[in-house]
């Protein structure tokens, strides 16, 4: 393995009765602003059981956040927290709240013009207004990482950052409140993981053992749970192993030592700038096109993905590899996910917008030994039309 | 999955060239106390090493930690750092020196009395001073956790203490040191390893896959790496992947929301406070006793360990029983390691004051659903004279 650094401080808590917790875990006297989206933590009871945990706290709320969340609804928060003084943050929801809860944090004690640097000039972040998570949907793996994705909408730009400041001081993982989630979320928070898991998992190999075996002990549990969580969320038992599946796909563990190669995230975040895709659909679409045409390259981890992962033990090598690749895309669709262009509408006028903007921005080549060139990310978009 | 907390805020930096990292991670100033064992870092070219990165700081050095760890020379520590107002401690060395040093910063900050009661009665630690850890021996995985295990002379004890202040602020892994250590020292590490994981998974299934395959993971890499590293401690690769092997058994990652059995290392504990055998040892002939009593009410995690870490799949379900612990033994027995009391002249009359203290200490039963009775240990260890 290579030579790697780790370090992860959120608290975990998990499980059906943790809510109460949050009630110790938040210094007394904070200042808090309550953070969520369109609404479903009224449905699920969330909101009822953070409103009993929090009654001895000053508490502002701020809904509203988008599934992609933006940089404008985002500032409008930081403008409250600073007109009130709020020294305390907590998301409740899925990931794109945590993820404007992350970028509410930085901003808000952001001293050096506007914000958005900190994503589009990867500015520094020295400091962000501590918070806690209250999970309901699993999927992105932020409620245990820094990293955070946010949209622009006056330039449908979609950009990330990652920085120390905005690891969450705890997160509290509800797979009772996840089991109400409509089949859509649960089907997308599935592909997610899965995706997070091969960024970290099919480049190359480099003796790496644990981490190979951990990243497909991710991915054969989402294979297994998958089938009995999307027919129904409310499994309890296979819904609490995907929502800790999801976490453990995107919290530095399984990326210890090895390479990485982030290029679908990068090339699907654009199809949702452009049109809005829900982010895995993107995910769904870019990875079977992008290995089609790296098979050669990446064949020694495609190989033993599809044999560990998928129990493809026959067959010449390229065969196997087609396997690999088929079976994945197939598991996808087996959630109904559309895995081609052409199922969400996308033509080949897109192609040439992405490929432009990445050509405005310098991006000519990216990810895993620099493979994804402009060409190949042509090539790999052109093969799911 | 049962509900679960997780916390780990230890900063890991693994490879080659990190000593000099300790300079940015101790705040300058700090008066520093470095502490160590028996010498073994003068020789692999670790205390050179740490002298440079540590020049510009006030450095006390306090040597001489025992391969068990006491009470006695730890006391010794605490006093040098209550004289000099030492404020920061560097561990050097293996899972023995950084027991100690967790045990010296808990210490030197314990106000009610004898710090032998943070053992003897789980006395609360509120405080300890801050320490960074250079590990040269993968083995116990105290690097990542907030576990200690300390032996008191006057009394032949041997206790174990878990509290949250004396997590590392940062551990420094240095595979090429490790790779100097004699190959008695890499066959107790990875015994001990191995046994750190089957004490977190050999109990009864809880439809927890995740952790069950990481588990695995472990285990299966431990065993393929195993006779590489034996062989040639200085193989860089396979000391990487034993180093990280070690410290994930046993950083809370894989206990999460799973049941633990420690019985093993209660049993074993006491051998090496009655006759000093190696710790690791001690677990070698401890574990095949208790699953060779243990055989039905384990029955379904011990199919599924022999299934997936040895690939025993034919047989009946007690012979395949029968073959994942006898190819346990052999794995112990083919590095070195005896698994029998006679191995290390230990006889009968051992067993009985075993039996004599946990009646003392009122531990009738321990472990997994209380299974390991008095009655139990007994017959563990008579099977393995």
């Amino acid at each position: 393995m290579k030579d790697f650094e780790f370090y992860n401080p959120v608290k975990i808590f998990f499980g059906k009765d943790q809510v109460p917790r949050i009630t110790e875990l938040i210094p007394s006297g904070s200042k808090i602003m309550l953070i969520y989206g369109g609404g479903s933590i009224f449905k699920n009871g969330v909101y009822d059981r953070i409103k009993v945990a929090l009654k001895e706290f000053d508490l502002t709320e701020f809904g509203g956040i988008e599934a992609n969340p933006t940089y404008e609804t985002s500032m409008k928060a930081v403008q409250i927290i600073k007109q009130k003084n709020i020294n305390y943050l907590v998301a409740a929801g899925g990931g794109s709240v945590i993820d404007a809860t992350k970028f509410i944090a930085a901003a808000a004690l952001y001293k050096d013009g506007d914000p958005w640097k900190i994503l589009s000039e990867s500015a520094e972040v020295t400091d962000a207004i501590p918070f806690g998570c209250i999970l309901t949907l699993p999927a992105t793996g932020t409620e245990m990482n820094k990293n955070s994705v946010i949209s622009k909408i006056s330039t449908t730009e979609k950009m990330a950052f990652s920085v120390t400041p905005v690891f969450p001081k705890f997160s509290i993982l509800l797979p009772d409140a996840a089991g109400t989630l409509p089949k859509k979320q649960v089907a997308n928070g599935i592909v997610d993981a899965f995706v997070h898991v091969t960024e970290q998992y099919l480049t190359y190999p480099v003796n790496a053992p644990i981490q190979d075996r951990f990243a497909e002990a991710i991915m054969i549990t989402l294979i297994e749970e998958a089938p009995k969580v999307y027919a129904n969320p409310a499994n309890y038992e296979a819904m609490s192993n995907l929502m800790w599946s999801a976490t453990m796909a995107l919290n530095g563990i399984i990326s210890c030592g090895v390479p990485g190669d982030w290029s679908v995230h990068s090339i699907g975040h654009e199809l949702t700038a452009f049109h809005g895709i829900d982010h895995a659909r993107t995910l769904a679409i870019v990875l079977p096109g992008l290995w089609k045409t790296l098979k050669e390259e990446k064949k020694g981890k495609l190989l033993q993905y599809g044999e560990r992962v998928w129990g493809i033990n026959s067959g010449t090598e390229e065969e196997r590899v087609n396997a690999a690749i088929d079976m994945t895309e197939k598991f996808f669709q087996s959630l109904g996910i559309g895995t081609r262009l052409s199922d969400y509408g996308v033509k080949k006028d897109t192609i040439d917008r992405i490929i432009k903007r990445f050509e405005e921005r310098k991006w000519l080549s990216m990810g895993d030994r620099d493979l994804t060139t402009l060409e190949l990310t042509r090539k790999a978009l052109e093969i799911q039309l």
